[in-house]
């Protein structure tokens, strides 16, 4: 398969070089580390296995790019104002758009420039820092759920789910992808939010009773909000947001990219992340109280 | 009248000042001021007019000070386990003690200690901060507000009153003391919290139009609570949270007593201002949601 990524940050390239090294003719869109791949290819040092991929195709504008029959995209949001552009050049008869993006609103603004049946969207349970230019450290996790923005089964969903999971990206397609997409959410929200706002890393925060019991409420919150978006079927808060707890326990010392941005002196993707959740949320009459106020104090800071 | 300051900060030491020179006869127990006061003097910077007094009475140990008509406690309420051991001594037959700590449970403390009868609480509007050794920045307003800790009309107290009032501090004594203790909270829980949490001024926080909904959002839960005590008189939380937010505009770059704490590294009030009204909130079967998610972050930096 013919794969083109566009953003290639931590989780761009970490994914682009699974799908490479599985085979794929994978095209990589790089802005910081466009000399050092080149040059010396890329490396990706995992708990699974370190690998190094000698020859990575990397470009630095998308008109040289293509064709592909998937554009991969994981930008940060905080850039989608030039998402349609930096996409357009890449989007052949048949090419099928996947954002792995943070947040909400992603796929909205594709299919706005591209026509919905291109799009797909997926949620990454990655963990994942870019190192020195050419390098990427993936640290745990790195499931995909992806589906069509459409809301329907397709074979191409099908197909791309195989196409990860035969390159070690554990991958589903599910039939609801803006359930994913809240349940992503679940995480995001607090784990990000709040170790963005208080430098904390994630085992930090759960040191702290205090700060536990926080994040399980900012979580019931979310659940709340997802619960009201007419999903297929509701969130089971309880189970869900106990197993996330476990995931979040299991990883050491996380900082996820929200904290990460604000510590390198970027902005924050406070808008997909929460921005466009409390507006939708307000839509269904559910207030997010304590989201509301960690949005706030994450503003405060930009 | 003979008047003794247990715990001269900013606090103890303005008001301390303003009651010396208004003719009272005032000790001080001091620590790290000590040596500056007693050699030079205790100097006090205010925009109503700087003003030097050459001749402070000022003690290390409490055994050595006394006798007192008035003990005013300025103590940080984190050196509480201290607070009846250091007053004990000054306590004769007619002693009062007036509190003017931050927070809820000062009173109870003391009256434990040394009997109901013999306490009074206050609050002070203050914006005051410690300079050099010897010096105090009064910054703007200073009124206090005070009663007994029996909640009954006295003559003490309004003698009290008059004596403060006397030495340009705006002073009205209060028959409900909970209710004033309370409306205090209304302004220090989000505008401490807040400001401690993010490292900026009140200025800095009123100047985003998200932190000041949520500063009301906040004030509104700690009226909510203060409702819920059986006040004399519900406080009016529309116009009060107005109120206090004009006081606030009012401030230029304030930072509050725990921002300080925060910033210098010591532990905050957070039992006086956020523990122990939380549990009153509880008591009465009121959640402060956004309060409780403040506090639990500011537990996260001690």
């Amino acid at each position: 398969m013919r794969i083109a990524i566009i953003g290639a940050g931590a989780l761009g390239l970490y994914y682009g070089a699974m799908l490479q090294r599985a085979g794929n003719e994978v095209q990589f869109l790089l802005r910081r580390d466009f000399e050092a791949v080149c040059s010396r290819g890329l490396t990706v040092t995992s708990p699974k296995g370190d690998f190094h991929l000698a020859r990575v195709l990397g470009f630095r504008n998308p008109d040289e790019m293509g064709p592909a029959d998937l554009v991969l995209v994981g930008l940060k949001t905080i850039d989608n104002e030039r998402l349609a552009e930096l996409v357009r050049p890449l989007m052949q008869k048949n090419t099928a758009v996947l954002t792995l993006q943070n947040g909400l609103g992603n796929e909205e603004l594709l299919a706005e420039a591209f026509g919905p049946e291109r799009v797909l969207g997926g949620v990454a349970f990655l963990c994942s820092n870019r190192g020195a230019p050419g390098t990427v450290h993936h640290l745990g996790e790195g499931a995909v759920r992806l589906g069509e923005f459409s809301g329907k089964f397709s074979a191409r969903a099908e197909g791309l789910a195989a196409t990860f999971s035969a390159a070690g990206i554990p991958c589903q397609s599910v039939p609801d992808l803006v359930k994913a997409r809240w349940e992503k959410l679940v995480w995001n929200i607090p784990f990000n939010g709040l170790c963005a706002l208080t430098g904390k890393t994630t085992s930090d925060l759960l040191a702290s009773p205090a700060v536990r019991e926080q994040a399980l409420a900012l979580m019931g919150e979310v659940v709340e909000a997802a619960n009201a978006q007419g999903l297929s079927n509701p969130i089971d808060g309880n189970a869900f947001c106990a197993r996330m707890m476990g995931l979040t326990e299991g990883m050491d010392r996380y900082r996820p990219s929200m904290m990460i941005d604000r510590q390198e002196g970027r902005p924050l993707e406070l808008e997909a992340i929460f921005g466009t959740p409390l507006r939708r949320a307000a839509e269904k009459g559910v207030e997010m109280t304590r989201v509301r106020l960690l949005e706030a104090l994450l503003k405060l800071g930009e």
